[in-house]
């Protein structure tokens, strides 16, 4: 708000100094409200359609604060219009110490005058924006009418997954195993009255049988081998979530080599994901190029498809963007005053004095 | 909060999902608690105490998003305990639109766990920030027993500048002057109750006469020359805000070239003060060195010296410091439910769902 008299100000902040704000609380009002599956197959939309348009994105690397105990990190992107980041620390550590791992938030502003126009929570949107993401490759990459997903690692993004890929991709059945039984009855109970066939296998080995799919998602951090080259017969597609850091894999090396690998950004995968175990110039193809028909996803029933992925910071964006959109939708946000908004300008201080007085 | 009973969830965030936000409105409380001159000379102390550790400090370059309109920028640093960052745009455009200039908010989060332990609003900060790293260069570099400071430029930063010299220096006179009058009468006004003797010049030459400090700062975008050598005497301390960016200079070259350069953080000084109308090897002082007592700052009475200031990310990180130190003493703050932290770290589908049922 502007005006030019010197006798009257308005103390109150203005419009223009509110940024909107979803907290925790409130981004799971927005996901309830709309059903996790809903939401997670609109916000694919959003990822895919963000995906197509590659090019226009900035593609700045992360920037990462490494400590003894874990990282921090901002994820910029902007494309052209919007600017967007993500702040994320992983503390491997922390969940000893009763901590999450991961926690998030996450920004949009305009590029155009460079005002946030939205704060938000990303703890829940990142698991909504992963599992959403590996759908979206699954529709490029998976056999034609998959049924059955194998689900290795019941954590935290074990649901979503489900979820996503029975909205998004039609399967019918999952099959759960976790090296901790407790971790597959979370899973299976939370499940329950999803309408999929849920199977509680007893090994890794027990819970690819049959499965179309395989979803890795461990939280091991040291490499590991979740999947051996025995396990994985051809026409499979998997969904590699769990390998997303320096150090952490799942699968052995021989699946990779009988694979074709598909990335979001291959200089960040070549760091953090499965194929950092191969040699810099192994092929992958990138994942936005098979979108936006650039270059060919599954080819051939016998292939074995793997989308080696790490998250990349369009996918925070496009999840944000459909975050904005659902504000005044759903109502579920606040409003923070959080950018000074003096009458004059020029007069910043003259700002702060009349607070005093009011 | 943890617990591992299943039947009895606690569907309220738990004090770890909290990061206290200090909004314009509470900053402006804060301030005016301890009133604006007092405010920046505590938070002085944090500056150059932070100055003196520089080792310690991750000096990260910013993370700039250009566009045609201006830049929003990422300003992380750390000194291996407390992380910190500063979201900051710059759109020069932005005040014939009704909107401002520069807007900015900032984080300081814990190193060994990653959490967000604050969230401030970082525009009224940044003024104070500023004017108490001025005021602490000056205590190096000015000439002893400094009465008069000259302010060419009376636009936002000015009465910070004027406040922060008087608390922290000990001067008494300001003389101000700025091409559009409206802006000195603003400032006078504003500073009519600190006990300075306000002098209102009719030009920048009037308001160096007799100065022992000349501050400028200007909001000029291209390069200009607000101070011509001829108006430079001997043993005065130039204090350069104003240019700030490439392309953006206030200070004629033959000035520089008959003073002792003190800078921040030479490789962005290079790019963004005054200093970019010289040669990359040009010899500069690093501000923390004098502080450190790892180099001399003023020599001898007859010596120019120059602070050329274009802000630094620690500064922001010590005025990060401050505010947080505040918030219990001041109660100025709000809880935000910002991180998510489920009762159980493997079950946050749960958390969602059982957010529904509540």
């Amino acid at each position: 708000m502007k005006h030019t008299a010197t006798t009257s100000f308005n103390l109150a902040p203005s419009a223009l100094a509110m940024v909107p704000f979803v907290s925790v609380e409130n981004m799971m009002r927005i996901v309830n409200t709309l059903g996790p599956a809903n939401a997670m197959q609109q916000m694919s939309q959003y990822i895919e359609s963000d995906f197509a348009r590659w090019d226009q994105f900035d593609k700045t690397p992360r920037v990462a604060a490494h400590s003894r105990e874990g990282v921090i990190e901002l994820m910029p992107t902007s494309d052209g219009e919007t600017y967007g980041f993500k702040y994320v620390n992983g503390h491997p550590a922390n969940m000893a110490r009763g901590f999450q791992t991961v926690t998030a938030f996450g920004v949009l502003a305009r590029v155009d005058n460079g005002y946030p126009i939205l704060l938000s929570e990303m703890t829940v949107l990142t698991a909504l924006r992963t599992a959403a993401t590996s759908a979206v490759a699954a529709k490029y990459l998976a056999p034609p009418q998959s049924q059955t997903m194998a689900m290795i690692g019941n954590g935290a993004q074990c649901e979503f997954q489900a979820l996503a890929f029975q909205q998004i991709l039609g399967i019918n059945t999952v099959r759960l195993f976790d090296i901790d039984p407790a971790a597959t009855k979370k899973a299976a109970a939370n499940l329950a009255a999803s309408g999929l066939n849920i199977v509680t296998c007893t090994s890794s080995q027990d819970a690819v049988a049959g499965a179309d799919i395989i979803t890795t998602c461990t939280a091991d951090k040291q490499c590991a081998t979740i999947l051996t080259d025995n396990m994985i017969g051809s026409g499979v597609h998997i969904n590699a979530i769990g390998g997303d850091c320096p150090g952490k894999t799942e699968l052995h090396r021989d699946i990779l080599l009988r694979s074709d690998i598909f990335v979001e950004f291959p200089p960040q995968t070549r760091i953090e994901g499965e194929i950092q175990q191969l040699p810099e110039d192994h092929p992958v193809t990138e994942l936005w190029q098979v979108i936006a028909g650039k270059a060919q996803g599954r080819k051939s029933a016998d292939q074995i498809t793997l989308f080696d992925s790490v998250g990349f910071a369009t996918e925070d964006f496009s999840a944000l963007r459909f975050i904005h959109d659902q504000l005044a939708r759903t109502g579920h946000f606040v409003e923070l005053d959080m950018l000074a908004d003096p009458d004059d300008p020029r007069d910043l201080f003259g700002m702060v004095k009349r607070a005093q007085n009011a």
